[in-house]
């Protein structure tokens, strides 16, 4: 029988997706030696509780809490950092990395905010850093993008990029749920965390959109430089109305590479029902990319959870091992070799869709169209319907393609204007 | 300014992908040496017609009808395939790789049929041979497979792999074509080759079949193997009936890992209407891939024309580029180290949709579900209708899972009844 070279790694963290990461190299096992052409050995795992985490591994003499035995052991190959948030993760990995280990890692703060400085030091000790599980969980895109659509020049990507927020408005849109209690099931069901707010609010899904970016147009973009906003002022009606003009409402990651920079952003934007995106329901991820070779492309599946996000740690984890054996670490490291600047909201151009209420009497159509055709806003499509048992009626309407700015003037015109009672929503439209 | 290293290549065919290639490539050079840290230079490009080829390159002297030139030419160090057909592209890969020269090839046909004898060559000469090209397009499929998937058990590869048939199947299904006029069509718009035999009869998505089992289950499938059908009998009545029923009808190709061995087919095929190859329409193609790690996932895009089709061939070359730089070439090979036997159709097991008409007296409901039921098959869903000004129902219905064999025996059955008038289509269900 062949004898195969043993890699010997280390987990750093036991949870969700270190216990997935764990479980799915044993059971890979049975192949992997021919698959990859070497066995991995799970040597380490750091956690802070050894007693709780026995019960997790068939080995418990695996567990550790000290991480400097793992760094100072020359046998140590591989460091998978599963820990998630900034610190100790983001130190263990520049030690890791300068102690000449490789690194696979699922942490998208990290590589959101310090991935340059992080694949800086990979380079610099000719060691690979693979962050497949950062975006999109189980969803091949990294690698696709880095590798097999490097042939383009890539305009666009975007995406669904969080599964808590997808699932509470597929509740909204199916059930005609209201977003409170779409959030309160997805808290039951464990879709939402304790504190939702890094999903509902955006900004989860604005540090993927700062990775995806990164690597799309080969310059980097970090989470301070993606304007979020969340999905909690959206409203049943609004998904109702956006329906009935053909219309999903969705929480998408938008990054595209302009003649005048990157605009790369996180919010609710109403898409056309026939987009392949509309269809992306409940905790389902997918990013679609657009090239110039290419054109359009999407890529899709489970954006999360522990096996799905397993299955990209490992997939990076084969890949270096076949790295090893080849002797081609670092064979492709950071892409970000352009530096190109990065929009603010103001110069980014939109669709938008408002709701507002206003007085029910003759004339005020005129008045929303003018001051909107005064800050050099058309309007694309409108509907107006009565208030039941009130003097008020409803106007939706869509602008085309506007400066922000300009929109926003519009809004504060209207602020002053008794005939306008309220505006309900404003959203973007793709 | 820094020297970049030149990769010389020779590109053969300057058809429809072979024009693209070259455009892509020229495209690319502004950024090349950055992104991959070469210059790739077309040095040959292999035509019949040096005349005819001379207004489709900026340089004419790179063209020329000598083959051996360009095998002979130790500075060429990427062949890249885009011929087409059996000969001379088979001979052309295989003396390349003889040669040491790495290959790029988009050739469906040879690697469906001789993937294991080609890719055993680049092993013998520590070549590269990648043919992301070969299967569904621009979509990457192929080192996701390989390698982002590479820590599943990969159970299921489905997808449309056909853009013809499903632009046909699409315009019956929006437009309530027939068939013979959706196929005209598709010629008209160029859609579909003056002869459309190994679109609509599922042999060229049989042959991606073959590709996508060999590397989702790393054991080799030829294009033998693959039970092939098309999509000449789908009638514009059968798409209104599934539309009923919830369905859509869609040219699939199938291929699963099973524990008695490898399913791999393409037919037409009912699919719920939420599922997410549904909606995949026109000229698009999709990949569905099940793994047990990642669940389901699924690859979008378009699967055929000049400039896609040549991002997949850029990627292959571009990833090679990076393996020559590295000194790792042949770092992922031929991944078929398995060898699972593959079943019959006769062993597999289907859902059927089946319309017929039969005579519309009392008693023939009965009569029919009874032969069904002698032969083990159940019923899950059932239609009857009244032929207008005839003496005729139509009986549509969707059975349960059943094993093929049971179901022929069923038809049998039927074909010697006289109250069933005619058995006027049979599709199977996913």
């Amino acid at each position: 029988m062949k004898e195969y070279p043993v890699i010997k790694v280390a987990l750093l963290g036991l949870g969700t997706v270190g216990t997935g990461t764990y479980k799915v190299l044993q059971k890979q096992k049975e192949f992997m030696a021919e698959k990859i052409g070497a066995m991995v050995e799970v040597k380490y795992i750091l956690v802070r509780n050894l007693e709780k985490a026995k019960a997790k591994v068939a080995d418990p003499g695996v567990l550790t809490n000290d991480w400097n035995t793992i760094v100072q052991d020359p046998e140590i190959a591989i460091v998978i950092e599963l820990m998630g948030g900034m610190e100790p993760a983001r130190t263990c990995i520049l030690e890791a990395l300068r102690a000449g280990k490789h690194v696979v890692t699922a942490n998208k703060d990290l590589v959101a905010s310090d991935g340059e400085e992080l694949l800086g030091a990979a380079g610099e000790h000719q060691c690979d850093l693979l962050y497949e599980a950062a975006v999109a969980g189980g969803i091949p895109i990294i690698r696709p993008l880095k590798q097999c659509l490097a042939g383009n020049n890539i305009t666009e990507v975007m995406g669904i990029v969080n599964g808590t927020t997808n699932f509470i408005l597929s509740r909204m849109s199916e059930d005609g749920m209201e977003f409170e209690d779409a959030l309160k099931l997805a808290s039951e069901l464990g879709y939402a965390e304790a504190d939702p707010t890094a999903d509902i609010e955006g900004l989860d899904a604005g540090r993927k959109v700062a990775i995806l970016a990164s690597v799309a147009f080969n310059s980097r973009v970090t989470f301070a430089d993606v304007y979020t906003e969340g999905i909690t002022k959206i409203t049943a009606t609004d998904i109702r109305y956006a329906k009935e003009l053909g219309c999903a409402i969705k929480l998408l990651g938008v990054a595209r590479n302009t003649e005048s920079g990157i605009e790369a952003r996180v919010h609710p934007m109403l898409i056309d029902s026939k987009h392949p995106l509309a269809s992306v329901s409940d905790c389902y991820n997918a990013v679609f990319v657009v090239g110039d070779a290419v054109q359009d492309t999407m890529f899709y599946g489970q954006g999360a959870g522990e096996l799905p996000t397993a299955s990209a740690v490992v997939g990076d984890v084969f890949d270096i091992v076949r790295n090893i054996s080849s002797g081609c670490c670092g064979r492709i490291g950071c892409t970000c070799f352009k530096q190109l600047p990065i929009k603010t909201m103001e110069q980014i151009e939109s669709k938008y869709f408002i709701r507002m209420q206003v007085e029910d009497r003759f004339g005020v159509l005129a008045s929303v169209a003018s001051v909107f055709g005064n800050n050099s806003v058309s309007i694309a499509q409108m509907l107006q319907r009565k208030v039941k048992g009130k003097d008020t009626a409803e106007i939706v309407l869509i602008t085309d393609q506007v400066e922000e700015r300009h929109f926003a003037d519009s809004l504060k015109v209207f602020d002053g204007m008794s005939i306008i009672k309220e505006v309900s929503s404003v959203i973007r439209v793709y």
